[in-house]
């Protein structure tokens, strides 16, 4: 259950952090904090994938995730090839198979796939021999976002077992919340998840979490809170009769702030709706860890990119 | 005719197979080789062009072809530039000549072009100084596509001289056909052009090649299929009553293949359609060289750009 | 006021040709030039910029400037990104200033930008440390594009120093003009603004140029003309009766060029629309340094990039 002398890194795929032992998921964190060190170099690169290819192969848009896999790989000296789905055969009607085990043909060694479907990136690993990292599948998992949500936590309290975390936002429709409770839980924080109602599934108490429909109630008494992006398209599909009363019921004011612990952590997976589910003022105050996520999934890409590799040389 | 002891590569472009001889088909084979093994190291990368800059300038779409060239290129160690034709000042009515030569201003080494036109690379070589590599022109030449087919038929086969080829498809219309046709004529094979009479020109007679309407009667004496993908907006457009038609008198089943040699070598440019121009477990199947002729357009692409960057540096 | 034997340069940011000291500008001119020579090179790369970042991030299209920045960042052996803002989080409503805080969190050295408002690099300077160059900001200045037009003339003409030049066309909306003025009046030479009078503001006269209405009357004194592109989508909005009627009036022609001083020097900053501003034979003639323009273009990026990262390098 904890840390052995001389932990071996086995896994070839990162498909979500519900699959994750808790060794393995400090072993990322372990590894990711060195990589940080690399970030702060006036040279910021190390050979370790010099001659390796990593594909980003995203069918969603996310110039945020793409692009901070793409620094990752390059800071890894690898090669980054972007294929876009959008203008690729994709169009002409090829198969997720196809499209894969031609960019396999290619010779890539890592895939980095987003997919609009739940389980797109397991399909993956039965179709091809590479690596491949879920960057995001469909309302499942986006485990580097919850793995770097644990390295910010772990990095600005000093551990995570113990801590109470609460999740607000759209809870439902959330890999973002999915993949950091999964990681959460593991490492032994007790997570409380918050909505609307209508967007808060009871299934979330089987995975271990306390739900509340009460920002109000429990913001008291954490020591960290995660602010998800409102999706504007689904406040206008009329789950919520406006921005601004989503905004009231569930958004971190400065007033709320106030009344939280003065050392409370406020993170945000980003891009922020400033005014809606964040105010301006709290997104840029002390307590934000906002762009030190952004800096830290740096950090961790590396690490899942070079466990990942060395589990194929290995294997190979 | 032959491999003299000692070859010297001397040209500067690749336009098309129609120009080789087949000594320079058999030296680009023969360099493939070499590179082929490159792709099998842990460290794909040799520093052939380092410091060079390859352009990918594409003004028709092909993420395949676009992806295997940036591969290639960033193999042998060249740094990549893709140059959308659509974002780019092409779009404000930019001449071919002045995209071409603002981009030779640039300082680049080699431009890989594909082009709606047949002729445009021909013509770029007119306008501007570096080596232009043709990457589908029109309907003419497909040279690295034919080249890459040649390539995996004599890796399989063992040899091209007297071997029975049959390409099925819209001949007319295709690139790949013209090329591959070229190219096999030169090494010694047969070559069958095979497809629906309006779209099957009696002048390919004249190019060397055999010309059938009827697939069932030419697939039992054939050592290699290359079946051409099917562009259906062509379909609709009424040359066939409807893909069913097509595929019922074109498409290669599993039963047509019951009636080939046991040692037919299936090919197919890609993407496929499955179910159209052939059915999906003899895509998948044993006698199915599509994602080696895929790895192999690595190979010969790298061997491409290697042996034209020797010889514009010869020529400097 | 000139060049003291170890200037010591010491800005990190590139905004406008407006703030810069003659000392500056031949700084920048001179370190061009040596970098000039390394595009001559067979192996066209210096390590200077080893494991930094240089970030594309465009909010107008240019592939023309876009490709410059990119490979000149490339021959410093810096990593490029590409930030389109098409596609990123700026189209989920983000602004400027939390894209750019995103883009240095993820820990780049440089940031390229191009915008449609005049000011925004400005801004960013104080949203963001990474040193930030002016790519082209509304109608406001393009400082990269005048100092290539600086290093030309300078080239060519072997001073800048009391030559005559003359800009001609649309100088009310030109960053380029505004740019070439600033460069050319610290220089020390004499500049003409020509255009129809509504696109020609007499505060101009302010900082430093002639103006004038009569290409005819001033095309006989100049030693240099720097045709600036029309933009047809101005025209159609009625500004001008025609293209034609335009280029009657503002057109370098053969019969034009032919009243000028022999040695006269031709520059545009392109694309050019052969037959409106500029003819195509006098485009492709021998006084025409537009190529020349392009190439240097590189040399005078390259001088930029490596200049503000050894400022930021010592200051950090």
């Amino acid at each position: 259950m904890s840390k052995e002398k001389a932990f071996v890194w086995r896994r070839r795929h990162l498909l979500g952090l519900e699959d994750l032992s808790r060794a393995e998921l400090e072993h990322i964190l372990d590894t990711a904090t060195g990589f940080k060190e690399v970030s702060t170099r006036s040279i910021k690169k190390v050979p370790a994938l010099r001659g390796k290819v990593v594909v980003n192969l995203f069918f969603e848009d996310s110039t945020r995730t793409r692009t901070s896999f793409a620094l990752a790989a390059s800071r890894l000296s690898a090669d980054v090839l972007e294929f876009s789905a959008r203008t690729s055969s994709v169009s002409k009607g090829e198969t997720l198979r196809d499209t894969a085990r031609n960019i396999e043909a290619m010779g890539v060694d890592l895939v980095v796939v987003r997919h609009p479907a739940a389980g797109a990136p397991h399909y993956l690993t039965r179709c091809i021999e590479p690596s491949v990292v879920n960057a995001g599948d469909g309302q499942h998992e986006h485990p580097t976002q919850g793995l770097l949500d644990l390295f910010t936590i772990r990095e600005m309290k000093g551990r995570i077992e113990g801590l109470k975390v609460a999740i607000v936002g759209d809870i439902a429709h959330s890999r973002v919340a999915r993949s950091d409770l999964f990681g959460l839980r593991k490492l032994g924080a007790e997570v409380t998840l918050i909505g609307p109602a209508t967007l808060l599934p009871k299934a979330f108490r089987e995975m271990g979490a306390s739900l509340s429909c009460d920002l109000d109630d429990v913001i008291g008494r954490v020591d960290v809170v995660n602010m998800l992006r409102v999706q504007n398209e689904r406040i206008t599909s009329s789950v919520f009769p406006s921005v601004q009363e989503y905004s009231r019921l569930f958004g971190l004011t400065r007033e709320r702030l106030a009344r939280a612990k003065p050392d409370l952590l406020v993170m945000h997976p980003g891009p922020i709706n400033r005014g809606v589910e964040i105010a301006s003022d709290v997104a840029d105050g002390a307590q934000s860890a906002i762009l030190r996520q952004v800096s830290n999934g740096l950090a961790v890409r590396m690490a899942v990119l070079f466990l990942l590799n060395q589990a194929s040389s290995k294997a190979a």
